[in-house]
């Protein structure tokens, strides 16, 4: 369930259809996920967020393994239950093991941990930081 | 400045030097970064939070860039300048080019994104991602 | 359930029930819903949290179904199930389409990203926004 | 400043011009604010970022000051200080004036309590908001 | 600054002056904070604002200085620096020491990296957990 | 369930068992949390994380009910089930009374909206504030 009505493939638009096909296409499935048939309410959104989330998962500097695992660390810090489940899923599919995901929940504990001193005593931000390093 | 004293290497107790040590050795540098001094403010805090940054910075199952740029997104998602900044110095130090820092913005650009849209629309968990794709 | 015993309108004191017949003649029901019989365990503050519903929901210089997806825009961005879930409701009821959710949801998701992407670029204020563009 | 440098209209390649441009023609400006020429460090992700920007912020079933204003309540919520002058500076140019400002802002601080309430005594969904109101 | 013109004591209105003058008398101070400056823009917020503040910090089954931590504890999670610098300040008005904000800090940073973990890892909650261990 | 599998003590390694020996001694209980079992994944972060909760919930400069309470202050503030939860139980445990819960969360209330009005409005610190009213 959700607040909108799931669009199922049979009774989409040629619009949204066209987005689903490219999403199984791309992924090597024959299932659309929920998250789809939601934002399929808004045909343009759709497309939008399918173009989004294809380009940034592709292969790239980063490997699409560690995207995910980002991608997990911010459904995390959102609180995302749909994401940090499916984020995982599609993690643990590209080869994450119990290992790797302990080693990701170390990190991102641990930044929430940090993160929340660093702002609890409101600490002044070290020259050498300044623009996350870079040389200006 | 902070909400408390930042406590210099000089007038630190033992216990707080003895952290303050291991921190350079373990990297390399000859300074100390505010976060740790204004900490120091409880010794027992220092000393386990330094310890658990250590543990999960170290090299395991994930490279240590992939686990900056892990702690970089944590931070973003949190809003904390200081993280940000830091740890966005500390993953150019072990080598993030803008490209790879372009692709990690980009997917948690993204992710804030669709967290939002899922979140949102009440978006119900498809049984395949259950348990994060695990098999019970 | 809840934390707290729900306080149903029978067992209610003088001062909880003066609030419940408000909420149901204001809004013109016959029923409380259970938000309000939670807070009740303090009656001070479902009194002080009933008035400011009250007078942040009424009529203004915005519309009331404008200040209804404002109050889901925020309870998206906190994660909040049950607020998100009785905030579309009522938005439904004042009018709201699927089309308009569609594009609620669509402001919301990229706010949610260029808020994200501001911040992990640390992206500097224009001069020219500064004050929320007020002139001083 | 930024963590990445900002890429100025001289400077850009021919992609990240003409999505420069296209901002300047749609909004009827003569400049590009920093939040572009930052995430012009990845130009696949600028062109994105621009079109969906420009997509949810057209007129639609909503009035753009009205999405405008969800935006500031979206950014407030995520305390992005960036956004929220931004956002507000764009409000005012579409005719958001102090009294609206006052209304948006009582409706943002209302939910962010009523929301922490609800989350904090773990209430339990009434029957009639399943769904957000939605009949199945 | 802020984004809306902060309304000294001399220009303000009866119904203004009346709310300033009940913060100066309650608190035994002789000036206003910004933040009521700013929220007066709408003097029915800052009425109903200050009456929640008030009623909310006033000593009850809690000690006032526990409510203000408490506060300092919501204020460092969301990431409001106005807010934590004022609270602390008021917490250590009302007695807090360097060794209690210390401590303070200590379990409002595990309780973030907990929160995450808990989160992380999608945990069930134990059955004696429920409702927050209220016997239904 | 969960995204990990849980570690139950029967199948537990040496070094996971003695944690959880710790665990029921300090609490003088015979069973395991589901939140134990969970991080167990990584029996480094299970011993840290351990250390640190044991260390930050000891009596000290704070009163152990107080802490209980400042944990479900910052759960309630990051939307945390869970921890909601199982913190409030244990603050119960420790006596917190309904009315004392009331006043909790009266105060996260007031807190998360106030925050969000200081945010909103982009109100400047007042300078007595600065440092947390700290001397320099």
């Amino acid at each position: 369930m959700a607040t909108v009505k799931l669009i199922e493939y049979e009774e989409a638009s040629p619009e949204v259809k066209a987005v689903y096909d490219d999403i199984m296409t791309t992924r090597g499935i024959d299932w659309i996920n929920n998250f789809w048939k939601a934002i399929a309410v808004q045909p343009d959104m759709l497309r939008r967020t399918w173009e989004g989330v294809k380009a940034v998962t592709a292969p790239g500097a980063l490997d699409p393994l560690v995207k995910e695992m980002i991608y997990v660390a911010v459904s995390v810090t959102n609180g995302c239950e749909y994401c940090i489940n499916s984020h995982t899923a599609s993690a643990r599919k590209k080869g994450m093991t119990d290992e790797m995901l302990g080693e990701l929940m170390a990190v991102v504990g641990m930044a929430n941990q940090t993160n929340a001193l660093v702002t609890g005593f409101q600490v002044e931000l070290d020259k050498v930081f300044q623009n996350g390093g870079r040389k200006p």
